[in-house]
């Protein structure tokens, strides 16, 4: 009998061209298969609660594989992390129910978008938060974020190319908050379409800093026209923070 | 008429050999001259308030050269910051008295050793925090770090081949505070040893994991044996944190 394992992954996503799997380049995906087969003997298929893109990290990644290996479920961190490379860590692995999906069953997502203000970036953060030295109205962005909120057509809100038919989220959280010369936009929804927090993050950050209207999220969300919307902001600054489902939630389990 | 410049550099020790010009690698010192020659022409000599081991950090490293450049004082950090790799910041510069000296002038100085409990290391302090994984006894640790308060003969607590004279420092800090998982040990003293606070961080560490008895930074003091102290800290967990002079405190100048 296959064993169904969920884990619960960190990532600094810098020297990966993001999560999926790619052919230009290492994928995290493609590290935590070589770790598993390393310590299993198994190729599994491993599957993520969603893709991250390249820069793009995780402070708690929910991914799941089958497998026949007999080690104890919550070993498996420890074995994985023995192979894998020091920007990845599993933090937490147990067995999960079988019918459990990294992806199908998540109820919940929560991504943060870091940006450091001030005059010099800081080198500690360089990898992990955008510099913008330009002043930004934080009281406004934070009244902005609340457009957000309820549930939306986010299409406006999603990048070209993308073929998804349901464009249709629920926003549970939009808020800015400060700690320092740090900024940080925490985003919750049941799901998010390709891009749609960094440009979600694109738009506040303009409208921070006068470009666009106080009203532009909610203007974009009425008119349903990407080009309503501000720009991309770009993948260091955006990290995958939180997944719950109903019987798993990364916050609690890691706060344990 | 040349004017002394002195800046507060900011890096990450990662990729160096440390802050000091070495044959065997790239220094801090290196790209900061580089630097100043490209924007001035001029090859400086650049004094650091002092040295850092290879992979040791500093969030407030004090450096002072004299030019003959024009370019108004306050405008060498954002010169410098454009020909400096993104590890290494100038997050301040101005125009110093010609009698300040960034190493002889200086009257205090401020270290960090940033410890990261818990199973797994955090991919986002791999390098800059030390993991360990075994149990801490904090409170412990805390009233062992009161023993180093005060002027003693260091020179237990000084790495073998250093031939300086006078072993005497006064430290006004010694303490222990906890955020979460990090645990950091702040010392400040009016001068430091080589590899000073790498040996109290590594005393304190094995107090703390009941390898040393809880005075024993006391019984070393009063040895003057290094066999009495602890093991060397490895260098990732430190941090140069402030500087302080006569007229320039960094902590001041970074909170304006």
């Amino acid at each position: 009998m296959s064993r169904r394992i969920r884990v619960i992954v960190q990532y600094d996503g810098t020297n990966y061209v993001g999560w999926q799997v790619q052919e230009n380049g290492i994928s995290v995906q493609q590290r935590l298969n070589e770790a598993v087969l390393a310590v299993t003997g198994e190729q599994i298929q491993l599957h993520g609660s969603g893709r991250t893109d390249s820069g793009v990290h995780a402070n708690a990644q929910v991914a799941h594989f089958d497998t026949y290996a007999r080690m104890p479920a919550d070993k498996f961190a420890i074995a994985l992390n023995m192979r894998l490379p020091r920007d990845i860590r599993v933090l937490y692995s147990e067995e999960a129910p079988e019918d459990f999906h990294a992806r199908f069953s998540a109820k919940n997502k929560t991504y943060r978008y870091t940006v450091q203000t001030g005059l010099h970036a800081d080198v500690f953060s360089r990898t992990t938060a955008l510099h913008i030295h330009t002043p930004l109205d934080f009281m406004r962005m934070q009244r902005a974020a609340q457009y957000a909120l309820g549930e939306h057509d986010f299409k406006a809100f999603m990048s070209a190319g993308c073929t998804i038919e349901n464009t249709i989220r629920t926003v549970t959280r939009s808020e800015w908050t400060q700690n320092g010369k740090y900024l940080y936009y925490e985003v919750s929804a049941n799901g998010f379409l390709y891009n749609m927090v960094r440009i979600l993050a694109g738009t506040l950050l303009e409208i921070g800093g006068g470009k666009l209207p106080e009203d532009a999220i909610s203007r974009a969300l009425a008119s349903g026209l990407r080009a309503d919307a501000g720009g991309t902001a770009p993948p260091l600054g955006l990290t995958l923070l939180r997944v719950q489902y109903e019987d798993f939630d990364t916050e609690e389990v890691l706060n344990r």
